[in-house]
């Protein structure tokens, strides 16, 4: 038997999180903790592991957000828990450089391996996820179009999104009319719902 | 010790189910199966349990949904998993009969505990869940505001929601204004945001 490997937990459920913990700790070789992605712990303070298993969900915001913090942390040794339909994740996990991807809707035991491999240092990519990567995970949108439309999803009328990018109100309506366009959507809604599924927002 | 209580878990995620069925387990007195909601799985077939773990996000649809099965299949001896934060949820899991109600971000004790307390017909309710169930966890909106915003978040336009509604397009702007205003949101998108955020649609 090899030496142990050291496992960080992040998820935002707590419920969940235990759960995680609870069936990493069936493989004797892992020694795991979990910890909560909001929990503001300073980086000296922070568990030190040799893989950090996340939830893709909680890689949300920019370049100050949650995500980018765990990649300080714990470099490339991130193992990525999302799923096929939620492509905007996975490329956020993949152009970040996470080593491991692994579907929500794999058995256990590819978790298990996923964690052991990423360990290693090697890159470890669930093969249904591999596809969806592949398949179209480009982003449609410019920056300001996923702007101007992520504004809108948090309930913005144009006039403030105008003025929070300061820009006119028609350019704000031109780069909407093109993102709806783009994503093949039927109105500025329908828009929204195919960006938000996809994780792209 | 007393007798054995049969868990059957249902979570949309197998990766999350499985990791559910490792923390119960962790229990000697718990014997539990998962259970893929989606499998379609004929009643006399479906593994015969005391009390049912569920995801609360699987209990969607309306009468013929998934929630009505498992209530059928299980009666109430159902435990919800839920948050604070989804009131819809929550309140379908609560006017459905399910006995107990599980907040996501409990400790993992919780759930064991909530689980035996309902396999004794009693009910579980975290505390927690209780406060987010009594303020304001009503629906504000009639069944046809809540049918018409729910056709918009799925990118309809007014004209398709009014012929698949039978409806005049003055009709359904005029649910839409009421709906916008008794939500307290800013516009359509915000209207659709908050409906969807609290579990409502």
């Amino acid at each position: 038997m090899g030496e142990m490997v050291r496992i960080v937990v992040v998820h935002d459920e707590k419920l969940l999180r235990s759960a995680l913990v609870e069936l990493l700790r069936s493989d004797d070789t892992l020694d795991v903790c979990a910890l909560c992605p909001d929990a503001d712990v300073p980086d000296r303070e922070a568990p030190s592991a040799d893989v950090c298993v996340v939830d893709g969900e909680c890689l949300t915001g920019g370049d100050d957000g949650r995500g980018a913090r765990l990649r300080a942390r714990y470099g490339d040794r991130l193992v990525v828990l999302t799923t096929a339909k939620r492509p905007g994740v996975l490329r956020r996990a993949f152009d970040g450089g996470a080593l491991g991807l692994v579907d929500k809707n794999a058995p256990a035991n590819r978790l298990i391996t996923a964690v052991h491999t990423v360990a290693k240092g090697e890159r470890f990519l669930d093969e249904t996820l591999t596809v969806a990567l592949l398949k179209g995970a480009e982003m449609p949108l410019t920056t300001r179009e996923l702007g101007v439309l992520t504004l809108a999803s948090q309930g913005a009328p144009i006039a403030e999104i105008a003025a929070r990018l300061h820009l006119s109100r028609g350019t704000v309506r031109n780069y909407m009319a093109t993102a709806i366009r783009k994503v093949g959507a039927r109105n500025r809604v329908d828009a929204i719902r195919i960006l938000q599924s996809a994780g792209w927002t």
